[in-house]
């Protein structure tokens, strides 16, 4: 069960209902395709909202814009604008982030490591 | 960017476009609430059809059916059809699916070990 696992180590004297709650919130956020893909391209270094554009292949404006947006709000990336005219706004990954970031290296290193099982099991299924 | 991340040390003579394609096809599938709940739900031990409902909380009759075909074309989800009558369908993760839950175990730690950080950063951002 996903919220036991969410809750181990927890003090004993936390709101329990509340934590629950909150870390389903935050699972649903961020384990999603494409938070994890700006995620992914923000663990490089700081970028503007076109260049995460033009590494999250396939993303549209509308979709960059609410990510970038919930992942703020979580407290994931930081939102800074440069008192330029016209505004130059970059986003950079928290310490957080940087941290979710290390998991997501994970799942790209073991869609490495499966692509030949994932193949065949793909070519025998649809057989 | 995630294509390179995921293309990290495949052999030089693989067909890089091919193996990107799929890379980011599979990415795209596992990287979903849904397909990571049901992971986590199966990595406890083997369940039948009802039981994954009942443990992935909020899950649709639709979206589980989906996710699971969708887990055993990619060869992470194995099903068993017992010939009972009525016959007795049952879910198990396959090596590479389990392989897969310790990445999605890594998520629900950090989720846990950073609740505390972004209630206090939602709280900002709200305000």
């Amino acid at each position: 069960m996903v919220t036991k696992q969410l809750l181990n180590g927890l003090p004993e004297d936390a709101d329990l209902r509340r934590a629950d709650s909150l870390a389903r919130e935050i699972f649903s956020d961020v384990a999603n395709k494409w938070a994890l893909l700006i995620i992914e391209a923000l663990g490089e270094r700081t970028l503007r909202f076109s260049e995460v554009r033009g590494e999250v292949e396939g993303i549209s404006h509308k979709m960059l814009t609410q990510n970038l947006r919930m992942l703020e709000r979580n407290g994931l990336v930081h939102r800074t604008v440069h008192p330029t005219v016209p505004p130059k706004v970059e986003y950079t990954l928290t310490e957080p982030g940087r941290a979710l970031r290390a998991t997501v290296d994970l799942i790209c290193e073991w869609t490495q490591s499966h692509l030949g099982h994932i193949e065949g099991a793909r070519e025998r299924f649809d057989a």
